[in-house]
């Protein structure tokens, strides 16, 4: 901390967004709400790509994705090639995606989970690190699918 | 039922991938099984590619990707803008991917949740339909970034 922290949802989300903007805002780190700001209906495809262009292009070291259950929303940051998106619930899957697949965005279900464990999820996501090593080629791999060979 | 179901998983997950596929063709689904078949460690985004393809072609209807958290294949299969891949740990957000998303992949983290827990969430995915409607332009867009306004 501090961090450059990207944060997007759909309407279906944007209260969880605010609280988890101001909240990270508040432990210091620059926080760039990307939207949605109200309960108007939106497609959560345009909030993903915003997110994993934010941080595609450094603009932000992390994302949070966020809409209502998570997936649609997830979908769309794991579009843009440099961006790695771990959908979860729960901060157990939220270390091991940082520790094995050097994740840079988070999703979130907001009407899936709470509050509290959002905060939580988020909190060890970016508390959490890379471990490389066996994990890096794979990595390299997610941004550069030609070098997958089946 | 029966469907064509494309399943791979990497070496943390080749177990629970051979029992589903077991257990998918004992109910008449034909399964295409992508491999990998034993322990040797291989690279996840190989597997979640052969899967996005697989279901990106139309020669599997579904798909089903595996690694030990189920996040790096779920990363992978979204590499393909065909796919849309749908990480979960429970039926709810199964069905929800489907009904909402019209996700095509479901993943699954072979380390995180257990084999009755697995083959819940796979049955209510195959077994539940999209949506439509408000949902269909918001899928559209996962296909299409283009078609994404910011």
């Amino acid at each position: 901390m501090p961090y450059r922290i990207a944060i997007a949802s759909d309407h279906a989300a944007f209260a969880m967004k605010a609280e988890l903007a101001d909240w990270l805002r508040e432990q210091g780190n620059e926080v760039f709400d990307l939207g949605t700001s109200g309960p108007e209906s939106v497609d959560y495809p345009d909030y993903g790509y915003l997110v994993g262009h934010a941080v595609a292009s450094a603009k932000a070291e992390f994302g949070v994705a966020l809409c209502g259950s998570g997936i649609g929303i997830s979908i769309a940051v794991n579009r843009v090639p440099l961006a790695r998106c771990a959908l979860v619930s729960e901060p157990f899957s939220a270390r091991l995606a940082r520790n094995h697949n050097d994740a840079n965005v988070i999703a979130l279900g907001a009407r899936l989970i709470g509050i509290e464990m959002a905060k939580a999820c988020v909190m060890t996501f970016i508390n959490s690190s890379f471990d490389g090593g066996r994990h890096a080629n794979r990595v390299d791999k997610l941004s550069h699918p030609e070098r997958s060979k089946p």
